[in-house]
């Protein structure tokens, strides 16, 4: 409680090193604590104040498996200044740069979850929104890149036909001269809200507005006003704050999909990085986004099933208060999997399931509801709480 | 020159990747022209316009070292609709989550270098800013956090009055109670202005402006209204795209100087994640950076001088016509590295000492002068073109 940072609370980060002993490890520790604050010789500072408030603290440090160590540094949180981009620059900023050390996870404090309250949906809001109280959300994806905005809005009108409960853009949908937004979100928009007229089921679109970020704003404007009722946005190429300004807006209130393009270099080196827990689960989150999508185990991409669990984890473990972001597995998803899927995730998840669905037929709309039968029998066939840390 | 993507132009990108052999490799080279483009089954998309000018198209596919294999990939220009954020999806959006795949290069066309054109200043137009013909650019950061304002501004004072040629913020300056953004960039700005009345010496003070990006622009024109001359902007934090809206803006030009805070995770993978030259060089320089900071060899971080060297390749070399964006070598470096520093990287170089500085004396203004004439010695001594490509 000195002077420089009054409110007291710390929040802390959870860091995995390589060292080869315990006064290595707290060494590297001591360095972290520096590095991620004054970032300045600490045999320079006198000050006690300095030392004692804003130098990091090693809280605890403990052996973890094949010559790492696993160590808690707490911060004040006044040195993030109540800035989501200053609050991530202290938790790895500089730190990041360095090799052998990975970030695995943080917690917050009051204080931050007010600056930063998390979903405001979560998977209760999600539900209710789309009236589906029990079986696994289903989502799809419109594509190809090059179709026009006529060709999407008749997939779209199908899906929801189907019974899909959110319609999202490929990530790949910007503004490109063959299908330009804001056509492309009228167009959608109608075709998804002509179908919900017919079948009486709600249906969100969200389509993509990850966008140069002076004209973000402006595109999310356009979707809610159009009648979207959701968004999807890929901070790892606007940014995370990016998303946190979207999912805060007073003037639109709709569920925000977080995608995770160009973000797979943090959770590649599995001695550096940061841990699929913070990258897809916690961060996303803290800025605010309902759903998280990331490549599930056996798909297109390579993460393991450990990987996967410790991300939704962090999705919808405790984590300050703040409500769950729903994990939305996908990358390869086939409608086969559904039940394996449903058992994996448990309750809490939406499945993201995109080309296949245009293998089935015989139409996509049959698709889509051979799809939503089978995620009815994967919940009504759901007895015992599924495998996995928090779900 | 079909009808989707009339404007003929292509760019494209290197990845390496990781196969058992050419037709393992080849069959992963094709995956990634799907991946990047319709992210959809290859074999339901028969419209022939789709195929020949959406796909990516493999340009050559060679051997690399040790198992790796590295391929060219062309995209239609199209496909970026003229966004940065969609421009580096396109290279790398999904395929950054796969494992064994990195982004080692990219190239740009005339549409693009229209689109982007880089850095405003360059070297040639921050030697001119400066009154530096000749020796390396010298740098120097103001820390420890936890001081004030009228504390930093007695170091900003001090260094111009020595004669540093950039001052910049430590990247955590944010906007902390204890050093507000606005009271920090009005006292810095008015000491270095004193002293280069003093002096007759240009210096320009570079406050850091990562900021929630609702805040970002106003931000940089308090700063350039107090008089800073330069900003400085961590696109890791708050996005690479929000660097590029700095750097274009049309009522504040000023250089833009580039931090790498959290971007480690993109270049510690050595098989995934983006090359140093994609990461440090080409990016921050397509956005318009005028300078980037990154660690150098023997510092405290552990890039090795390969890295450093690929990365000044980027930053520096050909590319589309761009301006070069300076290098900023740093990360630990002290007064006594000058020479070998201004040996290794030639003309074309910022240097940035932070905490060293701090270790010299008599003062401060006397440690910052013992930097200049080194930088002064060492440009004298420099006969032979530096090792390294592009130098």
């Amino acid at each position: 409680m000195g002077g420089l940072c009054p409110c007291g609370e710390r929040f802390a980060a959870t860091y995995e090193l390589t060292a080869g002993g315990e006064a290595a490890a707290r060494r590297i520790a001591g360095d972290i604590c520096i590095e991620q604050t004054v970032e300045f010789p600490a045999d320079l500072i006198t000050r006690p104040d300095i030392r004692g408030e804003v130098f990091g603290r090693i809280e605890s440090l403990e052996p973890a498996a094949r010559g790492r160590w696993r160590c808690r540094i707490s911060y004040a949180v006044e040195l993030a200044g109540g800035e989501l981009t200053q609050l991530v620059n202290v938790l790895f900023g500089n730190t990041s740069l360095k090799s052998g050390i990975r970030l695995v996870d943080f917690t917050i404090t009051p204080a931050l979850g007010q600056a930063f309250p998390g979903p405001r949906f979560g998977v209760a809001g999600l539900r209710a929104l789309l009236g589906v109280p029990k079986r696994a959300l289903l989502c799809s994806a419109l594509k190809p890149l090059g179709l026009g905005a006529a060709e999407l809005a008749g997939l779209a009108h199908d899906m929801a036909i189907g019974g899909i409960d959110v319609i999202k853009d490929d990530h790949g949908l910007a503004d490109q001269p063959f299908c330009r937004f804001e056509a492309r979100v009228e167009a959608v928009a109608a075709a998804v809200a002509r179908a919900v007229t017919n079948t009486g089921k709600p249906c969100l679109y969200a389509p993509n507005v990850t966008a140069p970020i002076d004209r973000l704003g402006t595109r999310v404007r356009f979707a809610a006003q159009a009648g979207a009722g959701a968004v999807l946005i890929a901070p790892g190429l606007v940014g995370l704050d990016a998303l946190r300004s979207v999912a805060s807006m007073t003037d639109v209130r709709v569920p925000v999909l977080c995608h995770p393009a160009l973000q797979g270099g943090y959770a590649a080196a599995t001695d550096a990085g940061m841990s699929h827990r913070v990258a897809y689960g916690l961060l996303p989150r803290l800025a605010g986004a309902d759903a998280t999508i990331f490549p599930h185990v056996g798909g297109r991409f390579g993460y393991t099933a450990d990987e996967c669990l410790d991300l939704v984890d962090g999705a919808i473990g405790p984590f300050g208060g703040l409500k769950p972001v729903v994990p939305v597995p996908a990358g390869g998803m086939t409608v086969e999997r559904v039940a394996e899927l449903a058992r994996f995730y448990g309750g809490e998840v939406m499945l993201l399931i995109g080309g296949d669905l245009h293998r089935h037929g015989p139409t996509l709309a049959a698709s889509c509801r051979t799809l939503v039968a089978a995620a009815e029998r994967a919940a009504d066939e759901r007895r015992e709480p599924p495998p996995g840390p928090g779900l």
